[in-house]
């Protein structure tokens, strides 16, 4: 597989070294980043504000906005970055734009601007008709630190799908929908020793294993397994049935996982099913 | 005007004394209440959720949402409250449900449970297609306590209305917009000495002076000064020219405010018009 | 019942008589005609558009439509009108313009233009984005002699719904959607004998019998029998339990109707269930 | 650029001789068809509904319609095809069935069927709510006797766009918006000697010359000039400046086209540009 086509089925992976800093651009491709190592100190800057990034955080930077990067730590950053532009290539739907002095662009607004602006209270322009698009989504942080009790919270309250375990998406700050029109990102919990139920879906999903370990198996007969562990990587293609295992008895798995989910569904294209009892 | 009247052009409000307790029903007609009195032990039970009320709270209680309330306290708690039963009446789409044992509900679900499954993280399955419809909505409180700390960040960020100063709605958990598929709830903050613009627009809106003291000015000639203080209420017509002005030079005025607009705008009903320039 | 609320609750019969002639308004409250009586020769002006009406065509006036209407032949013409201005009352959202030289309005377009904009092939202007708003309805006639074709063929097709028989729906031109955003007309036909399943919902129905003649039963038991023949109305009021009952065993029933179920379905009010089976 | 890109970019063509004939089957890729030769006894039959083809004809076969064609005429009959799968492809959200019995689908239904069930008056089980989804559309057929009257019915009426004279969209039957969630055929009116102005727009757009002559210039400065006449097919990339020019002074031009526009447009990523003027 060569380097493009990994990329564009499961995303790349993004180092960023200390004292480096890229420079500001922008494109029509949504990217999102789910950060795997690092001490906190790198940082997006994304439409004026400057995000730093903790392991676990996911960040999204929808269609045109401007973003740059840097690290001021003493170790290397590292995220997985995905973006949307294998979609938009054959629309030929895409553009880029360098900042205007070719240099980053300043930090205008307090950290958090950007979800705060779209909380359970927030200014009236930014709601129903007068939001001029659907698709008008900031760039937004969500804080592995409150992800995290909320996955916790979520699996102490019964929340439970019998194919994925406690499975919480990452809303869309504007609309409480899917992630992106595009792209959705999920977080799920395996509890010790789970197993899940078989089923299949159109579209494939890429996952990073956050914590745990376990075994995802492909097909119901001729079964191939997939075992992962801490930072490993798979991906369950479109319409092939599935299922997860926790490996551990006493400790919850956690993935975190990315799909073209919401533009499949926005199309009448998306379809599930589950496999037979006793499959 | 008669009872009736006032109550559907303004609301009514609610006094529950200490020990008082109702017992639980639902209704078609969805309804908000905003907290003007009490020390807190005040509550509303919503479909399993007891919510305690302190003044400034906002409570929502969609449509069939099972509630009833009392008073743990030794203070008489008020609120106001609003029904979109006008609107309801001439569909028919009526109904009304006492609970099964003629009692009360019993609380089943931890204080903050229905906000806390929208957050910005959620189940999937509260997410796109999956939803069954757009007017599924839970019942929430918005806590003072919260709400007031934005109200004073968008005001320091600048964010301003050249018509209502700092003007925030209450967001709809599920949708991210308006408060609920009919009405919609705000609250705004004049700076201290700040007149706005005059606009008109259809559909009437009422007001509960929260803090400070102003006066709303109908009409751009003969025109009819509407002074408010603390606890005052007072009503907008549809389509006449309106501003307001903070009559404190030092205190910012404070205003919650309820509508119609979600359901005039669903309709292509609503319509806003700017004064002319100098009138 | 005083004569408001029949108004409000069958709408209203319009006779105009030979030679008389009203003069141009428009307001807010939608409104829809279903013809009963006259030679053809009576017209209504729809926003530059003249349409002559015969027996059994259906218009839509939306929201803000000027419209006259006249008559130019030898005989009353007399059409049920229903309006939306129930609902919109209670928001206040209501307007009213008369013409502005207090007169007729010019005809100015030719005679089915306003539906042959919204073809199957129509103006790029009017599709998706570009349109202002789901709620921008052209004024439509529906004629009689290009429905009753379609329900014969749909007949003839086995288009059946157990409890209604033959039913169509008057589809907005723009949108394929419902009526109007607040109101709905269809048209069912019932087979020489059919008799239909109960079944109940929320929201009244107020019927027009067409042709034929029959009986709608209401309640499960105790129940009430309306029968009715041509030119008839009656109602079936919110979540009663009705059926209908084609009287001849010879030639089918056809019956015009109208609800706000549009309205009741956008807010999550509209509910529909069978009765249970051998009820 | 080889056979693959060359599809991708401007679809295929087909061509069917006398007696041939296709077994059916059906994939996720929504597919359109513009027909430019034949004597009118090609057909497809999609879903159970033969489909006679005339030079001209415009058909729509969406996601998973299952279809087959044949030739009962003596003279070969060719159509340009395009499909949406380079935009599904990323997604995975591919699938393909063969008919079950290797064979051809037997004609179910009388001709028209399909357009038939979606006219002004239609099922109220296809309206509304009860719609399963918003990409639910059926195979249709836009009969080139009934667009090219509508085409020049506007043209007398006025219909003009700037940039690109009489400008219609074949509308979805279903929701009276764009063709197909993905993408939309357009037909459009030069008339004599006339010349629009210039403006961009991202996504690419296909064209068909379908009579006349004319010329299609790009860029402002060091233009790229492409003549064409009837069946020429050319192509504007996006966000290049393109403006167009009937060549005669005494005929209409018209144009065929198709783009993923829909798409683009659902994205937030459809953005126009009018030239500045005098460029």
């Amino acid at each position: 597989m060569g380097e493009d086509a990994f990329r564009r089925a499961f995303g790349g992976y993004q180092i960023v070294m200390p004292e480096e800093r890229a420079v500001a651009h922008r494109h029509a491709a949504s990217a999102v980043r789910f950060v795997v190592m690092g001490d906190g100190r790198g940082y997006t800057t994304s439409n004026g504000e400057q995000m730093f990034m903790e392991v676990g955080d996911f960040l999204v930077q929808p269609s045109m906005t401007w973003h740059d990067h840097g690290n001021l730590g003493q170790e290397p950053v590292v995220w997985m970055d995905f973006l949307d532009g294998a979609v938009l290539g054959p629309m030929e739907a895409t553009a880029r734009d360098e900042w205007p002095d070719g240099d980053f662009q300043p930090v205008t607004h307090p950290e958090g601007y950007w979800a705060g602006l779209y909380g359970n209270v927030r200014p009236a322009r930014l709601i129903g008709a007068k939001l001029a698009s659907i698709a008008d989504s900031p760039p937004v942080r969500y804080k592995w630190e409150d992800t995290l009790p909320v996955l916790e919270r979520m699996a102490a309250e019964g929340e439970h799908d019998p194919h994925d375990g406690v499975l919480l998406e990452y809303a869309n700050p504007v609309t409480g929908g899917h992630t992106l029109p595009t792209m959705n990102a999920s977080l799920q919990l395996l509890a010790p020793g789970e197993e899940t139920l078989a089923h299949r879906h159109t579209g494939f999903v890429r996952y990073d294993c956050v914590r745990g370990k376990g075994v995802t198996t492909l097909d119901l007969e001729d079964t191939t397994e997939l075992e992962w562990g801490p930072r490993d990587i798979f991906r369950v293609p479109s319409w092939r049935w599935h299922r997860h295992k926790n490996l551990s008895t006493t400790e919850p798995a956690i993935l975190f996982s990315i799909s073209y989910m919401p533009l499949a569904e926005s199309l009448g294209l998306y379809r599930v099913e589950d496999a037979p009892a006793g499959a």
